[in-house]
């Protein structure tokens, strides 16, 4: 169809996509998922679908534990539901399955290990982070900031390219802690996390790692590279479900020493002598609050499942290779020459075009079957999981979009509405 | 079986529960519950059963919203849930829509609002609450106080007998809040929700309720009695689900006022314009934080429902029917002397009976298929709901308890060990 719809061919001919996915060492993991026919799923970095073993999983949860086990169901298999998240997820993130725990959401778990650090080391007062981090993150240390004051809580925003000026400079020692995202979710860029882990160190400063955006698609090594604290959310790459529960990680040398301030009862040392006093659990379950949604956190512990099963290289060695193909099919596809495809120099799972008509090209997109989402003010934006996508779906993916901005459909009065667009 | 089984008699005959339940305007609610067979549950203070209405919504949130709409179903169906989720709850409550959100667990709503009352009069440092309230509304309080410093946040504790003289007294021009449960999850007692409101506003103290165990179940009427902010949970009376998302609600006139420090990308003006910087939106929508855990608040969403068709006045009246019946049942039958009813002068929907073998009771209770609960030291707990308990169910539970105390076989070995029970 390529060929025959005249918009140019791309170097791989056709027949290269089609190996490379007979090749796949993961071309089997596809089938445990419900995708909607016809469609092209390029949104897992938004949404993850939905596996089998979840939906069966949730029938069970609702039906049997919930509808017939009632209260019983939580001594029998929901009060350990964030440990056991947490025991299935360490192995992705490189973690002791002791130093992580399933609580609430990012913004949420953010505020914790803020406020913990913060108090920690009072004497630096400074949170360092980009200013194009994901904005919840800037936000809830805006809202710590505000809370405690500006003379104990201050959040600079610098550029990226400022960063070793900055944590090298008199101001490093001023740092509590850098905050970052390890993937940057407009530009797909991925930060070197050991390195700028290190340098961070060096200055005394210590590193929270968003891994919301590579938490299943890249490595992350959380105790190999000595990270000190991290969060991510469960509903993207790792596919738990919309709004699913976060996850949190201390390095076990540091939880000891920190108390966070959102102390509710399930990270009481013992919830159910119900105390007029908090003590804190030991671990990381201290870094519980309340009571934790369970339909939505059983939906993650049993999509977490699927990674026992799944060499990790084989994730990570795909993730690149399907931007990589991506990336030279739009190159060499004329009719995408209006596009500024967003250049990085390590790239996550996704890849960003810029366009004027940005939302408009996302909706034609959606509209023939092509799930990608759109980031103000003028990123159309593709993410890639090696799970479930396959090399031809790139191919048919630029094909699609070639045609739209031949046929300049976008145009149509259709598209052009502006609204909410997650 | 009463009879004959010579356990005494209440002085109800067994006609007449029979007679209260053909009578019983609310008696067809019943069969919209899932309810396990042959068992009586009264634990729907723990956690409310599954309704026919939330399992047929789950089914279509999991298997359509998600597994077919993906991440489209953020824009048709999900983004404004916690909005959806407060109009429905809204005349359970007494409240304006406008005025209530649904968002995160008590426990982090809870430090949003004790947080914002804080900064709005920072003269007044002192959130004062009962010894015996719900643990986690103390211990948030605690933590905020550790992270602000005690200099600016002290949590006092006093008993309910010392309430009036301490407002009264000049420690009461110290208090920013005062922080209660509308009924005591422990003894049942329903407090005087007006009254203390009352006082505590001639006193410049506002008032948080914690309305866990009365949502649903009690009148509330929080814009007729002028209350300042109320939280509560959506899994007890509600019947939301285990861990359902709980909810919020500020007066109107305070909500302009209020800043509060949990400020997740939710919760800003516009989150989809990805602003670097924090900006609240208006009115209650600035108390949503992260992204909420779409199937635990879908599951909410549905019970909800439910109230559209139900009287609140018979509710409200049934429950107080069904407590009455169980406290005469159980005074009346000879068999049951060795417990200590707990007294109270108003009451929630619940009854607590102290015995030195409570836990063991409640074990063999439960194994008998009595579904109550134990709270420590030494309470069997029972929860009665209006929507599904029946007035038979009632003599069947004191009939049971009965031949447990006579028979003695809660002193078997099984019934003895301790364990963590919610």
């Amino acid at each position: 169809m390529l060929n025959k719809s005249g918009f140019g061919s791309t170097s791989m001919s056709q027949s290269l996509p089609q190996q490379m996915d007979a090749d796949d060492p993961l071309r089997l993991v596809r089938g445990q998922f419900i995708l909607p026919p016809g469609e092209i799923y390029l949104d897992g970095n938004s949404l993850g679908p939905l596996l089998i073993a979840v939906q069966e999983r949730l029938q069970h949860t609702i039906d049997t534990q919930w509808g017939q086990g009632l209260i019983r169901s939580w001594n029998e298999s929901w009060i350990e539901l964030p440990q056991r998240v947490a025991r299935k997820l360490a192995p992705v993130v490189g973690a002791s399955p002791a130093d992580l725990i399933c609580a609430d959401s990012v913004s949420i778990n953010l505020f914790k290990i803020l406020s913990a650090s913060l108090s920690l080391s009072p004497e630096r007062t400074t949170i360092l982070s980009l200013t194009d981090m994901f904005p919840t993150d800037l936000y809830i240390a805006e809202g710590l900031s505000a809370l405690v004051g500006a003379d104990r809580c201050r959040l600079k925003l610098i550029e990226y390219a400022e960063l070793d000026a900055v944590l090298n400079s008199q101001l490093g020692s001023q740092i509590n802690v850098l905050m970052m995202s390890q993937v940057n979710f407009r530009t797909g860029e991925a930060y070197d996390l050991p390195r700028i882990t290190q340098l961070a160190h060096l200055a005394g400063v210590r590193v929270l790692w968003d891994l919301s955006h590579s938490a299943g698609v890249l490595p992350v090594n959380l105790v190999e590279n000595k990270i000190d604290f991290a969060v991510g959310c469960g509903y993207k790459f790792l596919n738990g479900g919309p709004g699913a529960p976060a996850f949190l990680y201390v390095n076990h040398e540091l939880q000891p020493k920190l108390n966070q301030p959102l102390s509710g009862w399930m990270g009481h040392r013992a919830p159910f002598e119900f105390s007029p006093q908090y003590e804190p659990a030991p671990g990381m379950d201290q870094f519980l609050s309340g009571t934790p949604g369970i339909l939505s956190m059983s939906a993650l512990d049993a999509a977490l499942e699927l990674w026992e099963h799944i060499a990790l290289d084989a994730v990570f060695e795909k993730s690149q290779k399907l931007t990589q193909l991506f990336i030279e099919s739009v190159n060499q596809a004329p009719a995408l020459n209006d596009f500024n495809l967003i250049k990085v120099p390590v790239r996550g799972s996704q890849v960003s075009l810029a366009h004027g008509d940005a939302f408009a090209i996302s909706q034609a997109l959606i509209d023939r079957g092509i799930i990608c989402d759109f980031r103000a003010p003028n990123l159309v934006r593709f993410g890639f999981s090696p799970l479930y996508n396959r090399y031809q779906d790139i191919l048919t993916t630029v094909q699609v979009l070639s045609e739209i901005m031949v046929s300049k459909c976008f145009q149509q009065a259709q598209y052009q509405q502006s609204g909410k667009v997650t």
